[in-house]
Formats: structure tokens, sequence, C-alpha cells
């Protein structure tokens, strides 16, 4: 362990991450990702810009896939190996450091089963000066953009596999267009609203590989519920994986 | 007024329209597009795939523009007229009996401030032989596709002008590329529901000419209360138009 690195429990299958508020730590956006995602029983899984490999650990627990995550951060990475490592799922879980830009020559074109990604939200205009650069790699889309990211997949998934993203809604004309661009049919959307009455803060996008256009709307994710605690369903995703169904 | 047409209260502000089920009917899907759609106060706003006027006649109760509608069809641009004349709105309700893929020849680009649009919701692949011409025609691609109503309100709206419409969730990746592709950026979109569990089945979106990407999902709105009865905001939308506002 590292200074300022904490360990977290992830309240379900008793496992524990590794974080740091300088470095990475995981938010809810990944938590709902790793339970909205489409993911084989078998096969191979990769989760891109995995930061401290919170997604693989939790799609460890509705899967016998080999999961793998690849960071950028050499610092980041290494946090994700070290959680990996501290559950007992090193023979499950490869966490490869590197640039998601370069890996379909390391691993070859369609490896992949299925593909979750939770990437940077902000575009690299702006910039929000109270982050450090650690934290401003994993926000603004410094090293993976959104195209980046698009063709990574398409490129790494394998025709007729599933890629499942995590993203805000202030996006998702550029997304839709982004994935369609590179073979990636949106499929499959459910938004996130912070309360019944609220416009959404988080949008989940699950697209197919060479798909066709048919896309369905799921019911609204709904995080509050009128009394301020969290919904049901929120509580079902935190503590109660009803496996492997979404 | 021919066979097989009837007359039936708009609900609202004493208005009455002409129906006939074997030519033309409005659904609440124009219904809600009249109510979602921003319109200026004044100015010129236009309506296309207008079927027999039902949404420039629920517009006329929320702006003083100038409100013009084009249908494609004699027939239904006839009824259109007569019910425009019907409710003494002549003045401030032009129908265009033509085709929209010429309109801009004959009005000039950029001449509208707002545009709204319910058009055909299906591809002109497969077809429903339960449907007449006229049905047939209002509900598929026969002489419209989305791309020909995206070019027409790109050309017909002024830079910085809104175009609304409404569609099925199912073709939501196209509607958002084929907007994009001709200048016309989603910047709000509102899903409907018929039920709060149910999947979307209903999409309102709109598109701002030249506008940047920054897109708000407002909350959705749901159809049918546990009770099976319409939701308040839905009877809000049906029988008090709370003026102009959304």
């Amino acid at each position: 362990m590292y200074d300022n690195e904490r360990v977290d429990d992830l309240l379900t299958h008793d496992l524990h991450i590794i974080q740091s508020d300088e470095v990475f730590s995981f938010s809810m956006d990944a938590v709902l990702l790793a339970r909205f995602a489409s993911i084989p029983n078998y096969g191979r899984v990769l989760d891109l810009c995995t930061g401290n490999g919170v997604i693989p650990l939790l799609l460890s627990t509705r899967t016998k896939a080999a999961i793998e995550g690849i960071e950028i951060q050499p610092r980041v990475a290494d946090m994700a190996r070290r959680s990996v490592e501290m559950n007992g799922l090193a023979e499950r879980i490869l966490i490869r450091e590197g640039d998601l830009r370069e890996l379909a020559q390391n691993t070859g074109h369609g490896v992949y089963d299925a593909i979750t990604v939770n990437p940077p939200y902000m575009p690299l205009t702006g910039g929000d000066l109270k982050l450090n650069r650690h934290q401003a790699i994993a926000r603004h889309e410094i090293h993976c953009s959104l195209e980046d990211v698009a063709i990574a997949a398409m490129r790494l998934v394998r025709p007729g596999g599933k890629v499942s993203m995590v993203h805000k809604p202030q996006r998702l004309g550029e997304i839709v267009t982004v994935l369609r661009q590179h073979r990636l049919e949106p499929k499959l959307i459910r938004f996130v609203h912070p309360r019944a009455g609220a416009e959404a803060n988080m949008v989940l996008i699950e697209a197919l590989r060479d798909g066709k256009p048919d896309l369905r709307v799921l019911p609204p994710l709904i995080v509050y519920g009128e009394d301020g605690q969290y919904c049901r369903e929120i509580m079902d995703i935190y503590y109660g994986p009803k496996e492997g169904k979404r």
C-alpha cells in the first residue's frame, strides 16, 4: 500500500478494492455499468479505461469468462493489479498496462466476446484546474477520445459481440454518431435520473458490433426516492446481485 | 364533409378537427409533440407531414406566429384545410399541399423560425397489408424518408431555429445520425413510456440548426398510472394547456 491509498469494501461477494482520492477512486457509474453490461458466461471480456479495476472485479461475480482490463496510467494499473491479487482473482482477471489504441496489435482483432468501458467524460477543451494529472487523465479525453474508444472497441470485439458504455447524456449525440460510424450499433439504452422528476445525469448504452438499427430504451433507473434514500433497484445493484440477470 | 369523415373535439380552446379512420386520424404522438415543441411567440412556424393539421391547430393555442403545414396527399391536405376553416383559423394557419422535398424552392431557405414534424415511422421495407394507400403513406417512408425530413428541415429553418420531432425509439440511432449529418444538433430529448416500468414507445426530440453538441434528457413522460388512468401530466397536456410553457 502506498501513501494516501485505502481499501474499500465493494459490498458484494467479499470483494475489496484499493482506492486513492488523489489517484483513482470509482464512482456509481462503474457499478451501474458492471450490472447493466451483457456479459457472456464464458469466453473473453475486456474492460477499457479500467482505472483501479472496479469493473473487472464486479464482473467476476457474474461470469466465468476470462476478464481483462486495460489502463494507460502505470500508477493506476498497478493499483488495479494489487486489488486483483488482494481478492485472489489473479487467475481470472488480467490487468494490462497500456494504450487501448495499440491493444489490437498485441491481442489480435475481434478476440473479445464483450467489452465494457467507462471512458473519460470530458472533452479536451476546457479543463479543471482543481484536478491533478492522474484525475485529469481519468476524466478528460487526454489519452483517449470517444472516437479512440469506438475504434478500439470495434477492432477488439468479435462481430456480434456487445460493447457496453456508461457516459454523460450531454454527449449522447456524439456517442451515437461515433459508435455507428465504427460499426457499433446502439441496441439498448438506459438513462439514470438522480430523482424521478430530474433530467438524466448518466446513460448506459449497449451496442452490437455489426448490428442492425433497432434500439430499445429501457425504463429509467431512478437513484434516489422521495425519502432521499437509494431506490430499491440501486440497493439491489450495490448489495444483492441477482446472478447475471439485468 | 365526405363519407367516413367525422368531427372530433380537440378538447382544448373549443377546437375541432375532421378525421377519418380510412384516410387520416391523429394519435397521441401529435398531441405530445404540439406541447413539447419550442415555438416562438411570433414569426413563422412550419409543420411538415401535417396530415389533417392537428399540430398546426394545437400550436395556434400557444403562439401568435404564422403557422403553416405541408401535406403531400391532396385528400388529406383538403381535410386539414377544411378543419382550419371550420375553426375560423384561416387567417393564422396556411395548409400547403405539396412535397416537402420541393418546398424550399417555393418558400426560400431558412425562412421558418421553428419546424415540427411527426413523420412516417416505418421504413419502406416490410409493409403492412392491412393499410390502404392513404394510411400507408402516413405511416411508411413512401414519399419521405428520415433523410428527406432532415434535409427539408435543415433548408427551411433559420440558423439557430429549432426542429422538433416525434418518432419511435427503435429508430433513435438513425435519427440522431441523420439529424447531425444535416446540421441539426439534438439538444433536448424526452422519452414517453406507457407505464412507469415499461420501455419507451415514443421519443420527442428537439434539434437546433447549427447547434453545438450538448444534449439534455428530460424526466420521462409516463402515460398511464398504476390505476390504468392517464397520469396527471397527460391530462394537463390534453385538457389544460399551461400557456406556452413546457
